[in-house]
């Protein structure tokens, strides 16, 4: 495997958030991440539809480790922000997100990424994020605070 | 008990994430939602603190609920995109999501809204929301492509 | 010409504060505007870099004409909002704005532009815009206090 | 004249564009500052608004120089991203764009503004603006590119 999938695969076993959804990487490569996630009724709003901020955790997560691929060994990265936009109801047998880097810098990256609603073979777009991601330079305690 | 915290309340018990992510409405008045939730191991991302999509998940639901409290009788509410600022670390026993209806049109609702960690009597702020719901004339199927 | 070149042409025409940027329809497809604007030193912030908002602006305009051309006859357009990512300065000769559909929808359409500085034959990626558009049913006065 | 208001009103004075739109700062102190502008006939769209991105610029200038007004002496400030929502037509005598500094950091600052038509003695919220700035430690050539 990969030395840039492996860091994201370690790094994204360590988000108990993403385990909690069920979600999963589904592909890894240096500057684009998918996840997969199934559908629970547990994540549904009121119409029965996935929550968007459960949409939205999985397109930060993907976005995060899309940045997270492209930056040095010993760095890490924390979302500064991000914008959604919800363009269909999130109703499917399960969901995609895929992040790419836009733009890669020396403290900043902007990823963008859509989320997609499967249903047997047909997918259909019902989310799409742009955000920007911080380079810290080393894992250690209260890092946003620093920024 | 008023009209507008009723209904806000009756929604947002048909909202199973919220259940999931242990969330309530604390106070509703007319364009004012504040929400509530504790802290959960289940919700952190790699660091600890409650991923951001957690985050994310109670600002929209307090901008939702904010909006859904002005809307006229027998509407619905739908968010179409949101921008998420992270600003300090998730980090807290619970944390509160303060929403505000800023503009409120017959289409659509502008909504702010700051999340906070709450230590003992201590909160700090620790993510803010600009987003836009629309208002839908009655609850059916499948809305969102209608718009 | 196209009817939608037209349409987009003759609604660019109508926008003083383009024709004060110099700005000009480059190429009109159906869901895709593309707007050119030359470098003006009147145009800059703090350090010759062409100003933020001037690039939104271009961007902004991409955006509602790719949407505008997509909407029936006799609809008119409203931006609702935008988020704008600043990637790099905008240092060029002149500077491209590209916009497309991202999804249409009958009330709100979201479109995606990105813009460039163009230096001789180069051009690089300077910012990136996603937004969201209103349709309007005719065009008249107060439109967007009525939305 | 107060410190911080000197270097804003230094700063400003070097923004072309700013001169452009016979923009001005109004008020300024450490994290708040108001920039005002009157109609002008050649920076509207095609119903005889101000265009969305002549508002922004004010709005982007007011959250710039609003960072700026906290920034450690010889430290430039530089706008990442912004998010714009247009809530009512920019139709007035004048606009006012008031910014404050929502939570300031070693690298990122978030600030929020306002813009407001003014007729008279009436003003009317017209758009929001929350933006992400960062500090860069002293000001050189091409700066966002280290970013």
């Amino acid at each position: 495997m990969e030395r840039f999938a492996r860091k994201v695969l370690e790094g994204f076993s360590r988000q108990a958030f993403m385990s909690t959804l069920g979600a999963a990487i589904e592909c890894a490569a240096p500057g684009t991440v998918e996840i997969h996630m199934p559908f629970n009724q547990r994540h549904t709003q009121q119409d029965g539809f996935v929550h968007a901020g459960v949409i939205t955790s999985i397109l930060d997560s993907a976005c995060g480790y899309a940045a997270y691929s492209v930056v040095p060994e010993g760095c890490n990265v924390l979302t500064v922000e991000f914008k959604v936009n919800l363009l269909a109801p999130a109703v499917g047998e399960k969901f995609a997100a895929r992040a790419h880097v836009k733009r890669r810098g020396k403290t900043l990256t902007v990823c963008a990424a859509d989320a997609f609603a499967i249903n047997g073979d047909q997918e259909k777009l019902i989310a799409t994020m742009l955000g920007t991601i911080m380079t810290l330079p080393k894992p250690d305690g209260d890092r946003r605070d620093r920024a």
